[in-house]
């Protein structure tokens, strides 16, 4: 597999004429080869235009040839073998096991999503019959039914250069919802990016899909993304990321002259609430699975657990002995790269010099390691001063936390009532205490997406039940997932048809339910088929 | 039934403090007793405080207990008798009649959401169990249902006193929901508000509610109604009017430090294409069905068909002579107040005085009427002159139409293909044409939320099988409809329930499956319990 730094636009490999640069290894700060190119805005355009064209055509297929499609493009992933893995690794810094894990989620996911598509779910199919003699006005015969809503963008991630990027959620739930594709990857691992598009780039042309189902442009997100976002033919964007960059495209895509919906998952602190009778029954082992999630991957997931909210005791002092006694075995951590590792240095020393913040613990000094290295930290900070400082429920991305500890009950409620939309919020209790704490819980419930007992939040299982999202600044519209079948539902839109010719309707529509779907047919879900 | 002019605000009837005003009689300019009341920008705050608090109170409540709550409603509106479909008449120059078929699909559509939300469907439940085996690593419990999303603002429509206002679609959605409502009424028909909330307020007591749940607020829209919009504990607004109102609200709320969704419907010209040999068999059938749909209820739906599409033929100067013919019996009509009135002389003044526009026929003149009376239109226009003037889309509201006359198919697809989103695309064509005109109905269908043949875009039917939205701009979100049970959806958001201890989730995500509900466990639609 060779990388050629080339740009995929409509089928073609081709070099972008926007300039030049080179990834970096974030693990020695040194330049990768080989030199990638940026896209131009005429190249952008190439993508958007194709993508317009094939939007239609790949619209018309039928579920179990998008199915197969979703299929090949894992197999094609899969089929490119060690240098996917090797390649996440000199890019992402990441341990080669990662970027397997990685691989094998991501090509999970294509596959779930083919099989979820096969089973109509996401079509939402809704029948009602004619009534030709019902008084006073007769019903016409309705059939709704979900199609594709148009070319999608979708804005690759650094943290998950597999599993939400080329080829990961965003990617596999427009394909699957019938929309075409342009990715616009992430600079930190363009290689990956490249290798990726190859493998998809072959399953479009052995599905013998219109080429422009899947372009991957490269470039810098304010002049190549923002092109993206308001080209006309572009009718939905899919993005991972920081707060900032989610809301610039989101404010972008509401001021085109054709708002689209720009669906954002732009992260968010995730407390963690520790109460008093399962600390003191598990300090240990909590601080130890507390450490463990906020470490994981140097911390550079959406779902780390930024905050962490408990009442002050002894049992809490014991969890800060062991927190403080886990972190210091933890390894200094590559970060993605050189931008990241600085905004964590400089958001950490921020927090460090709020007022009311103390150290806790710290993970293994960086010293002389090369690379974009750091260290990972845990503060903690009074609820008084938590409270009185809305910097300190800021996202600082990687490996800290910061442990707010009340004095009672209603401070610790008063905490978490202050919180801001999350992806999710995560209790640790005893059954008796989650019995009791019907507010708190109803409160945390009001806040995020998932709500997480007794685990803690890092692991986003893909899978049919998963929400992955939450109420701003977690996301842009909590209405809908970005991991998980259910995430489907934000590219497409319904469509009804009314005293339409039954050889007309889609196949989902018609009488004899040819493809077996389970359909609302006059208020009753059945799979039967509809009689004429 | 007394008329206070008073505002409905946590449960309590309050005069509003922020100015009088009378509601005026289309057919007479006469103004209408009581005098009534605008709320202060204080008393929205109250309202939506209250709903506020409601809120957690109301998510409580069953599938059961809501369902019951909505046919109460409905029971209450029908108890207040004759003095509401007289209120309506008086309020919007409507016949009596009118307001009774508005009132019969009102409570319906109350009803129709109460069955629907004992069905369970629209909490699109999944659960997937944990593997607690599974390698590399565990599965968790899952656990995904909709929850409300909160205390939502509905701004009532001028043109459905009843079924888009204070108890209409927009809020038997949100209630069904279970999100607390405050609708900012219009002010064309705020008698009609005060009685259709009293009924509300009726039903919220008799079931026990918290008194949030339900506030009527009267005021300008650009002062109460963008307070409602940027008031941060109001979660969600739906909207239906003009596009220049919807677009103030989508902005306002997408500027709010927390953007909220707004589901606006804006309307939309509701193409109508006369394909040949549709025409040569039926012109005059045609034109007399589409006359009827252009003047029902003086042209004030926003199904209306603005724009009709034709190739020149003999058929086509037949059906323009049937159409003429009709209008000429078509009453002139009332509309609904004096601003309408006066845009729709504007705007039927500005499309005559177009380019290439000239008129096939009228309605009665208006004479010496008494009242906002005005004269039903069709116009004709080269597709030239339509091409080449983006004016003759814009959406003219009432009794006119602008007929577009193509020279050949490709003209005609041409004209199909510059059109905006709409609504609804309908398309009067034999059954061969249907099947030979591939492209144009590919290129209808991705314009539409509802593609109709053979049938005109007004009557839309409250059911599960509609979609009442469309491409921007008819709506603010072509993922969601505003009319049928789908619509439900706008106003919920998933959550996740991780590792949750059995006993304490929410009755539908119980093992035993209480309620006996549809749901996705382990990738199975069924309603079978799950095996602890």
């Amino acid at each position: 597999m060779m990388i050629t730094g080339q740009q995929l636009i409509n089928g073609q490999w081709v070099q972008g004429e926007a300039g030049q640069y080179q990834a970096v290894n974030p693990a020695t700060a040194a330049f990768i080869e080989p030199v990638m190119s940026y896209a131009s805005k005429a190249q952008v355009h190439q993508a958007v235009a194709a993508a317009a064209e094939a939007a239609p055509l790949y619209a018309a297929t039928s579920l179990e040839q998008r199915a197969e499609f979703l299929e090949l493009c894992a197999d094609e992933i899969m089929a490119l073998g060690d240098v996917l893995p090797e390649r996440v690794a000199l890019e992402t810094g990441y341990p080669k096991a990662r970027g397997e894990g990685e691989r094998a989620r991501t090509v999970n996911q294509l596959r779930l999503f083919a099989s979820s598509i096969r089973s109509g779910e996401y079509l939402n199919i809704r029948i009602d019959t004619a009534l030709p003699d019902r008084q006073p006005l007769p019903r016409p015969d309705l059939r709704y039914t979900n199609q594709p809503i148009g070319p999608v963008v979708v804005f690759g991630a650094s943290n998950f250069p597999l599993a939400f990027s080329v080829a990961g959620g965003d990617t596999a739930a427009a394909l699957a919802a019938g929309c075409p594709v342009i990715v616009k990857g992430h600079n930190s691992h363009p290689g990956t990016c490249e290798l990726v598009a190859q493998a998809l780039h072959k399953a479009v042309q052995k599905a013998g899909l219109p080429a422009g189902v899947f372009s991957l442009i490269m470039g810098s997100g304010r002049e190549v993304g923002s092109e993206l976002v308001v080209a006309p033919e572009v009718k939905a964007v899919g993005f991972t990321g920081s707060l900032a960059g989610g809301m610039a495209l989101f404010q972008l895509a509401n001021n085109r002259p054709e708002p689209i919906p720009v669906f954002a998952e732009m992260g968010s602190v995730n407390p963690v609430v520790l109460l008093p009778e399962a600390l003191e029954q598990n300090a240990e082992t909590i601080a130890t699975g507390f450490v463990g999630s906020l470490t994981l991957g140097v911390g550079q997931f959406c779902v780390n657990p930024g905050v962490a909210v408990a009442i002050h005791s002894p049992a809490l002092d014991r969890f800060c002995a062991a927190a403080s006694a886990a972190l210091a075995k933890v390894p200094a951590g590559v970060m993605l790269n050189e931008g990241i590792a600085a905004a964590y240095q400089k958001g950490t020393a921020h927090l460090s010099e709020q007022a009311g913040v103390e150290l806790v613990g710290s993970g293994e000094a960086v010293g002389d390691k090369a690379g974009f290295c750091t260290q990972a930290k845990l503060f903690k900070v009074t609820a008084e001063a938590f409270l009185a400082n809305p910097h300190l429920q800021e996202e600082v991305f990687g490996h800290v936390s910061v442990l707010v500890s009340c004095v009672d009950e209603a401070q610790l409620l008063a905490v978490v009532r202050t919180l801001k939309g999350q992806l999710t919020g995560t209790l640790q209790a005893t059954a008796a205490e989650l019995a009791t704490q019907a507010e708190l819980i109803s409160v945390l419930r009001q806040k995020v997406g998932r709500l997480v007992v007794n685990n803690f939040p890092t692991g986003v299982e893909v899978c049919d039940a998963m929400m992955h999202g939450g109420p701003f600044p977690a996301a842009t519209d909590a209405r809908f997932t970005s991991v998980g079948t259910a995430s489907i539902a934000r590219f497409v839109r319904p469509i009804c048809f009314q005293n339409y010719p039954a050889e007309l309707l889609p196949p989902e529509l018609q009488n004899a339910n040819p493809w077996a779907l389970p359909r609302l047919v006059n208020g009753v879900k059945t799979s039967a088929a509809v009689e004429a």
